[in-house]
């Protein structure tokens, strides 16, 4: 076996993620490191916390990175909050709702779903209903479920949250950046993201923003790690170290008591993946990928492909379309791969071989790639058999009419 | 607040970790980045198993990463290991021991402790005692505890654990690529580390490697997640989704089950870590680590410092030196770095305001950096008051006699 430098092909990924990273972001992550408790790094920490409150639309203090992938920001948040015993309810529509239940149950809490099938979404009255059924500590969502491209529609749920005395999670992984995520209108208290969807960047942080409300109860399960200062306790102690996020909260605020090494590369990465975010602006970036999303879908339609799901609450960055009958997913997919070095996404469980998903997100949820990709899937499915018609005019007349130049 | 382009100081890392990644590490993660089933990063994978088996000197098939920093890795072994109740003997040499105290506790396990005095290290005979007495499940220690700077020898500890029936975790974060950490020659049945240490890479990626036996028990614990493939489960489920070892088994084996989405951009940061240290070889880089460590020893000692521990344990990487009298230790830490941007360590709990900790490892375990540091330091201890001697030309002969040209 030879280790040969680096040297990956130059990919087009067009999938539900990871994507392609901006390449601003890449090259922030060759700079070189400091030290964790040097003074220019923890300015860098704080401009970090100021950047995500921007991009999570929120006045939250506690607004930082957790180190790992998105799904350990969501790990962090449950753990966190839940003792053995709590009541969880979850709103299911999709794999990572499933996600949700199953790190609720290992962190012992008492699960309740309230579920859509795949493809759907709830109603507000459907969840303020599961919140007056199950009086839950914690109602826990996922914003867009890229399992099965729908986007939870999440205005009043707050509210609701607090009318039943419920604080209100929600997993922003594949939309924040890219779809309005607006914490502090929704009411939500803690929310998570991972860099490698709307964000641009590589998987491996998962910035977090957590209420003060939510803080609270987190701050009531702090206990000092032994060695660093006088051992202190309050509460039942969160069952993860590494999750710990009372110890997150103090190693991020000017205490800076210690606890892991913070990863200095992916911090620079989130950092720079919101500086891209806040000088596009919102109204732009969400334009961007709204526009990219419906050419996606009207290309899609035209080449006479079926879509996926409710169409109301499709995500804007990622489309779910039916593998043709007759027609093998996996050999398109292989060919776009080979033929055109695009990648595009397969699905899990029930819609395993059934849909792709093709995602238009961060820095790929531009006008080239979305043609690109449809004429190289036009292409494709033809070279399988299926007599598919052009779909890029209908792209081009929706990303006109979307406003992506 | 503005955010302006990341521009840190050029600030050489001379404390025990973090430390200047190899430039090599860095550009390494400019590289683009691929989808994480795409043929050609499952290849990058397993070239980073392989390169893992090498740098940990072992044969062991479960040879990967865990997404985060070194403590991810830690709290990963202990957790896929110890079920509520099991018994946990830590040898505990200094603040790392306690985490791992810390850890167990937090997975329910009954912990043990066998302790020596800061500073010094366990016996032999002290741990087979301790195994005797206590017959635990696992047996978990640290082997270079960087708070203390103290190297626990670790040769004969398998056979004693395999005597006693217990399982045998070492966390070698701080020694793993510049100390000898032969893995399957110690008969350790998990060992994970960090990339911020003698790896010379950011933190952020957990090596791991895993016995047969200990992936057995591990195995006897595996439930695959909800949603992704039938429903199946044996044991008491892993207490963590994240840290579960069964599925970052099956996502890193051929099966490919999706977990996480693969931190790619630190995956090639670990990956190039493990290839600069193959293409070094262990003999040159050992005696690379040694030589500057013995040359940094002496350097502080002919000023007229007195070193801290057992000298015939201390670690080849970093170095503990008690502040003289009358000397504030942060006001010679401030003027290294705003005069020479030069970072050296402070210290934890016991040791707080007691002794400095000079590291000279990775990338920065070479001449320039160790005689710089000492320069650095005799200059400031002066400006500080305190009559510094040279230690410049002890360094240098040390050096020579280490064969670090």
């Amino acid at each position: 076996m030879t280790f040969a430098d680096l040297d990956p092909p130059a990919r087009l990924l067009m999938g539900p993620g990871p994507v392609n990273a901006h390449p601003r972001v890449l090259r922030a992550m060759a700079t070189p490191l400091l030290g964790q408790f040097d003074p220019e790094f923890t300015a860098y920490m704080n401009e970090t916390m100021a950047l995500y409150r921007l991009v999570f639309q929120t006045e939250n203090r506690w607004t930082f990175l957790v180190d790992g992938t998105a799904r350990a920001g969501i790990e962090a948040a449950l753990v966190s909050l839940l003792e053995p015993g709590d009541k969880l309810l979850v709103a299911n529509i999709g794999r990572f709702g499933g996600l949700l239940e199953e790190i609720g149950e290992r962190c012992g809490a008492e699960v309740a779903t309230v579920a859509a099938p795949w493809g759907e979404v709830l109603t507000a009255a459907q969840i303020e209903a599961a919140l007056a059924a199950h009086k839950p500590k914690l109602f826990a969502c996922v914003h867009g479920d890229t399992s099965t491209t729908m986007a939870q529609p999440l205005e009043g749920v707050g509210e609701a949250c607090r009318r039943h005395g419920a604080l209100f999670y929600v997993d922003a992984t594949a939309t924040l950046g890219g779809m309005d995520v607006p914490v502090d209108r929704w009411g939500a208290d803690i929310v998570t993201a991972g860099l490698q969807k709307c964000l641009g960047g590589p998987s491996g942080s998962a910035p977090i923003t957590i209420s003060d409300r939510a803080a609270e109860v987190i701050a009531g399960r702090r206990h000092v790690e032994r060695g660093l200062a006088q051992a202190t306790g309050n509460g039942r102690r969160i069952a993860s170290n590494y999750f710990d996020l009372a110890m997150l909260m103090d190693y991020w605020s000017e205490t800076r008591l210690n606890h892991h090494t913070e990863a200095a590369s992916m911090l620079y990465a989130a950092r720079e993946c919101a500086r891209v975010v806040v000088e596009e602006g919102f109204p732009a970036r969400f334009a961007r990928h709204a526009g990219c999303g419906a050419a996606m879908a009207a290309g899609l339609s035209a080449m006479g492909l079926m879509l996926y799901g409710d169409g109301a609450h499709r995500m804007s960055n990622v489309t779910g379309a039916f593998i043709p009958e007759g027609v093998d997913g996996e050999a398109v997919r292989g060919r776009m791969r080979r033929d055109y070095s695009i990648e595009i996404g397969t699905s899990f469980g029930p819609l395993h071989g059934k849909i792709w998903r093709i995602g238009a997100m961060g820095y790929n949820a531009m006008r080239p790639a979305v043609l690109t990709t449809l004429a190289a899937l036009e292409a494709c499915l033809r070279a399988e058999g299926f007599a598919a018609r052009s779909g890029v005019e209908a792209a081009r007349a929706a990303l006109q009419a979307g406003g992506v130049g």
